[in-house]
């Protein structure tokens, strides 16, 4: 195209969107500071008139993995992704897999479509599918992993340990001295450091942690209620829990409505996640914010990060957890 | 191709995929009855060896345009879309739209990538969005539409007359009389069946409605908390309530716990939705099970049904409710 032919299209291109031709020129090289609307309307305006629009983008599309969406916990990483997806103007595909067959009819899938990246949540790909990733060259970032990532593996987690001592330090403050945790599965890595984060919570406070008073379960209510009900029925049961998570605590709360007994007044009990029901429970649950849709936000901005700047940043990162008090923590019985 | 040439194309294929040649050719055929993983492996193959794949999938790619994912209602929309869409080895893209603004961008992303249509819930697209969708000829089926749709509008709902009915008689079957109802917001479709179930109840009882236990609020909890709040401090509190929704039953156990009360032996609860976390509540809730999954299933094949087989069907179909008996319902106090 001439120059000035070149010149009055993109005029009549933003006359026509009712906007500048600054922005439409923005568009058409790719520069990513224009509203993900306009630059989409423009973008499709501009081919429409043979140009090739210049992008970073890619596919425009990015994959979602995730083994369960049968918790709020998993809600809030899909729902930070496709926010965090909707301002870059991308398109989020979600996928549930649960099985080695499952991975690889995504994986044939998203082969033949295109993608830009898949963010994976919890499940680590295994050998043979990190291979098959690399090979159809898809970029991975994992979400909150449930084991340590390899080398080279970027992810995003939380920081379980400290959050496991914030929720210990916050019962002591209160004057609890015989405080109980019910874990999360042996063997997870978010588990473990949240316990060590429990105990280093009670050394530092000169406190040596009575190993009848950890326990460990799934993170489901039921886990939470059998663990608890076993707590309660020690000769010396314990004035306060932390939970595995807001699960589990729920359960807890069951276990003490069902012997006649009240939280806080009988045991103060703490969460973990602060998923968006924590609010909903009678009393509404102190617990741990792990600020899951920051998590997964991350987890795409580090998955289109642009390799050749990428170079020097890091492969793990780890948002903070912050302590969310609510009514169902508070001194113990006198 | 020549014939022969063909076939034993067809058989390396077969061979190679460990799969028989007769599984080959339906995929080659466009036929369904092939598991989606083996369908997409295999239609790869087929596309590798110059084979054209008959298909009536399209772009392989469906919509789902959700206003809020900030509920656990939503999430089993959602989850049932994935499921059902896995299933027929089809990708979701799902998107959150709050305003014209965003169906608009999404709306320009979805004609320049393709989409086989789109899955809307509970918001309905207003004229000019609908005529943008027609122009671009992307089918649309509603989820629980908010407003009675149009004619010419597909949509999937469920019983809301009959679950409102339903929770009314359980309470009158366990000897309740004074029954009160929290409806959801004025002006919704669902919130006004499930009041006109829970009036024909009582008057198949022989009981008249007291209009002072009719009440409304919004989805929340905090709505359900100061409505049960007002009506236990009545001077003749009602011995059972009918909350909206789940999360005002959350709410209900709220507003007990303040008062020192417990369900069911001062008030009973039955919610509606049953989202997986009403087990979680102390008591664990009884509730009209919404099947959240089944409806975005059914919307989702209703979305991709044949047009040529889809002529006589209906263009609203209402997928049934259950009463789910946990532990928050019980006789009145003698």
């Amino acid at each position: 195209m001439a120059r000035d032919a070149r010149r009055s299209t993109l005029v009549d291109i933003a006359a026509g969107a009712g906007v500048s031709v600054s922005t439409v020129s923005k568009v058409l090289n790719g520069r990513t500071d224009v509203a993900a609307g306009t630059r989409a309307r423009i973008a499709i305006l501009l081919r429409q008139h043979g140009y090739q629009v210049a992008s970073r983008l890619g596919f425009g599309v990015v994959d979602l993995l995730i083994a369960d969406l049968h918790s709020p916990w998993a809600e809030e990483l899909l729902r930070g992704t496709l926010e965090a997806a909707n301002e870059a103007g991308t398109s989020v595909i979600a996928t549930t897999v649960h099985s080695p067959q499952e991975f690889d009819a995504w994986l044939d899938r998203a082969t033949a479509r295109g993608t830009d990246g898949v963010l994976c949540v919890l499940r680590l790909p295994g050998r043979r599918e990190l291979r098959r990733l690399a090979a159809a060259r898809i970029p991975l970032v994992m979400i909150d992993p449930a084991t340590e990532p390899g080398d080279g593996i970027r992810s995003v987690g939380t920081t379980n340990w400290h959050g496991g001592m914030t929720a210990t330090r916050h019962l002591i403050g209160l004057g609890h001295r015989r405080i109980a945790i019910i874990g999360g599965p042996p063997g997870l890595w978010s588990s473990q450091a949240r316990l060590d984060g429990y105990r280093a919570a009670l050394q530092a406070a000169g406190l040596s942690p009575d190993e009848g008073l950890i326990r460990q379960g799934d993170f489901m209510v039921t886990a939470g209620r059998a663990q608890a009900t076993e707590l309660l029925g020690l000769a010396e049961p314990p004035t306060a829990v932390v939970a595995g998570n807001d699960s589990q605590a729920f359960g807890v709360l069951q276990a003490l409505r069902e012997r006649g007994l009240r939280a806080p007044d009988d045991l103060s009990v703490v969460g973990f996640d602060d998923v968006p029901v924590a609010s909903w429970a009678a009393p509404p649950l102190t617990t741990i914010r792990q600020p899951l849709a920051a998590m997964a936000a991350s987890g795409f901005r580090m998955l289109r990060s642009d390799p050749a700047t990428a170079a020097g940043e890091p492969h793990h990162i780890e948002l903070a957890t912050t302590l969310v008090v609510r009514e169902s923590t508070g001194p113990p019985r006198p």
